[in-house]
């Protein structure tokens, strides 16, 4: 190999692609609705098709199975800390609402309810639970989404090992998207 | 619903939780390697798992399906231009190397080259291709990565209409991770 580069452990690429936005995901649960946090999650297409990782680890996942539906939530540089401490508490043993101070407000077309303190929600519908089984990823649909207008650069990324980057300068290229010109 | 948020479009979502960062793709081709642009990529595992969308629109697709084997490399800023550039062009009709100025390194495991511009590289082969033909989604296996001893902040990240962002500020929070403490 070149001397450019220095290997690089396989268990540890996720962290060179892990930079997605972390989200919160709540869904309608029995005791009250969960939340929990994720950072794996990408869309799929250009029509509100998006994939997310959910395990049987989180207590999300029972609720996702059997109703179908969550809440993509997209919290702010000042939501960081809670968004950290929702992700290393359970569903299954308090209220996460309460105990962080979130609110829920009611979504549109679901019954799993939207994150007050977040600057965007994704109301979603499960499409495709073909790989759940082998890689807990779920196909997801969105509904309806709701957008705080007072949003800027919202969200923050997960580095995959409990340090976080916020987002830095825009760098605004749109008169090179030649051939994706629609999406501008 | 509440007066906090107003609607906005299905369509779009992407944009919210487009962000994860802007790689390019590269397979062995035919007359020479291939190279795309990427924007919807996740981890799906701490093991290496990862999943691209890589559709029948990029000359990747048909590579990617005779040989199962790519490699994701991670641009930094100083490579924006060109990243966005390399994505609005097609390798069918130009020598993205040469007409770029990147670099082929060769790969350890597979045959797809690195690109020697890049801070990381990740060699992959194709997993899972069951949701190929419903949503273009690729499953990929990491077999080797590398990273550039220098890489500090490396990524930035479509946001999915022409503008990206670069990282900024980083927030140390391992020691809020007490649930996930084997990540930090």
């Amino acid at each position: 190999m070149s001397s450019i580069f220095e290997p690089y452990p396989v268990s540890l690429v996720h962290q060179l692609i892990e930079p997605g936005p972390t989200v919160m995901i709540t869904t309608g649960g029995d005791q009250w609705p969960t939340i929990m946090t994720n950072g794996f999650n990408m869309p799929v297409r250009h029509d509100g098709t998006l994939a997310v990782v959910v395990g049987p680890w989180d207590t999300t996942y029972e609720t996702l199975r059997r109703v179908g539906e969550c809440v993509i939530a997209v919290p702010d540089t000042g939501l960081l800390e809670t968004t950290v401490d929702v992700g290393n508490a359970s569903s299954a043993q308090m209220n996460k609402w309460e105990h962080f101070g979130l609110t829920q407000l009611p979504a549109s077309t679901i019954e799993a309810p939207l994150i007050g303190e977040c600057v965007a929600n994704i109301e979603c519908a499960v499409e495709d639970d073909t790989l759940v089984d082998a890689y807990d990823l779920w196909i997801l649909r969105a509904r309806a989404a709701w957008l705080r207008p007072d949003a800027e650069t919202p969200e923050f990324h997960h580095r995959g090992n409990g340090t976080f980057t916020e987002n830095g300068q825009l760098h605004d290229l749109r008169d090179r998207m030649t051939k994706w010109q629609h999406l501008t």
